[in-house]
């Protein structure tokens, strides 16, 4: 894990993240063949593992974790977030993630619709056993929050939303499912009611920096940044922060908007989009956007007692937030 | 519900039905529009209702059946089920089944997909709570085994199957879910583990009659018989017991073979295969298979106590063979 051996806020709970990175090697163990291939190519490279931090360090503000009951959170959740991004990858026709093939590339959507399925009930295997009802129920209700984000996604007329609904909808597809790492995982822990709600809060403003921060990367910088091509948002009409902000910057909003939500654009429409986009100032006020949940997600560290755990957090809450991809 | 009022079997359990289709009918309620709207189509008009049935009267055989509890699981267990059927529907790019348009057909592919996790996110729910681990377990279980049996069905290189391959294909697939309706049902209900242990060879016997009964079906009698085309099937290339038969005993089977599993068939070739099937002698000996399940799970009630319950199992049983659609 090359990231992990950078970024200091690993090294608290180095020790869960090799337990979990063995577990999620074995998902496929004694499963259908085309399900163990699809799940150790999905969890052969594992990716940066914030999700899975986030539950470790969480674990740690309350008396009572016991540790083979928080990887199961983390796993739970890292198996519903993986579920999901092989759904969104059929729904998206996506043939890269972080510049790995997806499941229905290298397969076929078939084959990627049922691993999804698979993936997700493995998560709720693993969820029904955690010995707190109200954290099973937690579970249940991010997958109930993605699928909500997705449907809005699918199901709306194309349309340049506000930014209330840009947020609401980040906050399902993404926010929802950091806060029920942080909560989850201090709930397990028997923590304290307040340490509790703090980090459901930090969850919830650092999920959104995440999110606008990745909207925000999509459009600048070259194709290596991300690990996916710039502009790909854009190429599949999909409206983002920085893009809303472009609009409302514009004088002639409605004709911009019309430009961003078209699909099948051309790779010369596309470069001058992004230009357009770039020189509106939106990226800067998105940026500003992120900041701004960043700083609320520290500010929720406050309520937490002084300890290295809450200093891990403030640094994951930083690298959200300035990372290149 | 018509069909309930012309088969004795559901006299016994028909409030426990009557709570349940009220709480399918609320599957939607408070969830996106999309999917609340969805929900109202797959439920609108409940089916036959035979594995709600099943878990009803599967729990008359414990002392401790709480209804709430049962109830509980059999919506879990329905909702597995609808779920299931939405995301094939996708794969087989079904537009009818049972004569009312597929999710997929309504809406398109991408809203079934995000409905079908919605609808597995909300029977892990119900399931979740259910007082016995063992039972949760029981229905992840059920969904692994949902997936195998689709796994192989979308990821194997067409080939004809032999009678082996088919029946473990159809238990995972159709039976594991009956088996796990009878068998949950006894556990909740905390029946003895002998009269658990008859049920769940009941549901997997009952189960595999079903299916072969589907099967043979899909091949005989008007287009007005099982609410859906005759020959689907074989129009998917999807070989079935009467079609493996029908090759067993034909001069050239492998001739026969391939023109089973090629995909594209004309309305004449279809025509023809139909009546080579018919003619083989594959269908009665496909019947005979099915009725010989039939008789085990009849074997399997009589290690259960004498009672109306046993005696609507048994009617199950029948009807399931003798139903022309």
């Amino acid at each position: 894990m090359t990231i992990a051996q950078r970024q200091r806020f690993y090294a608290l709970v180095e020790n869960d993240l090799a337990e979990l990175e063995r577990r999620l090697r074995d998902v496929g163990r004694g499963a259908h063949p085309t399900f163990a291939a699809a799940a150790a190519h999905l969890f052969g490279s594992p990716g940066k593992l914030l999700r899975p931090t986030l539950v470790f360090l969480a674990a740690r503000f309350g008396p009572g974790a016991r540790s083979g009951v928080i990887v199961d959170l983390a796993e739970s959740l890292e198996l519903v977030h993986t579920a999901s991004l092989v759904h969104d990858d059929i729904v998206d026709s996506a043939d890269l993630r972080r510049n790995v093939p997806t499941v229905n590339a290298v397969w076929n959507d078939d084959v990627a619709l049922i691993v999804g399925d698979y993936l997700f009930a493995k998560a709720y295997a693993l969820a029904a056993v955690l010995p707190k009802p109200e954290v099973i129920a937690m579970v249940a209700h991010t997958v109930f929050a993605l699928c909500d984000g997705e449907l809005t996604e699918v199901a709306s007329v194309p349309a340049m939303p506000s930014e209330a609904q840009y947020l609401e909808r980040i906050e399902l597809k993404t926010a929802s499912l950091y806060a029920a790492c942080c909560q989850g995982a201090a709930l397990l822990a028997d923590a304290e009611p307040e340490h509790v709600a703090a980090l459901g809060a930090y969850g919830t403003s650092v999920g959104l920096s995440f999110q606008i921060t990745d909207d925000v990367l999509d459009l600048i910088g070259g194709s290596e940044s991300l690990g996916k091509e710039v502009g790909r948002d854009l190429a599949e009409g999909m409206p983002t922060l920085p893009m809303i902000y472009a609009v409302e910057a514009d004088a002639d909003g409605a004709a911009l908007a019309s430009r961003i939500l078209a699909l099948d654009k051309g790779p010369e429409e596309l470069r001058d989009l992004i230009a357009t986009i770039r020189s509106s100032g939106g990226i800067e006020r998105a940026r500003a956007r992120a900041q701004a949940f960043h700083d609320e997600a520290i500010a929720a560290l406050d309520r937490l007692p002084d300890r290295p755990e809450r200093e891990a957090l403030r640094e994951i809450a930083d690298f959200i937030l300035r990372r290149q991809r």
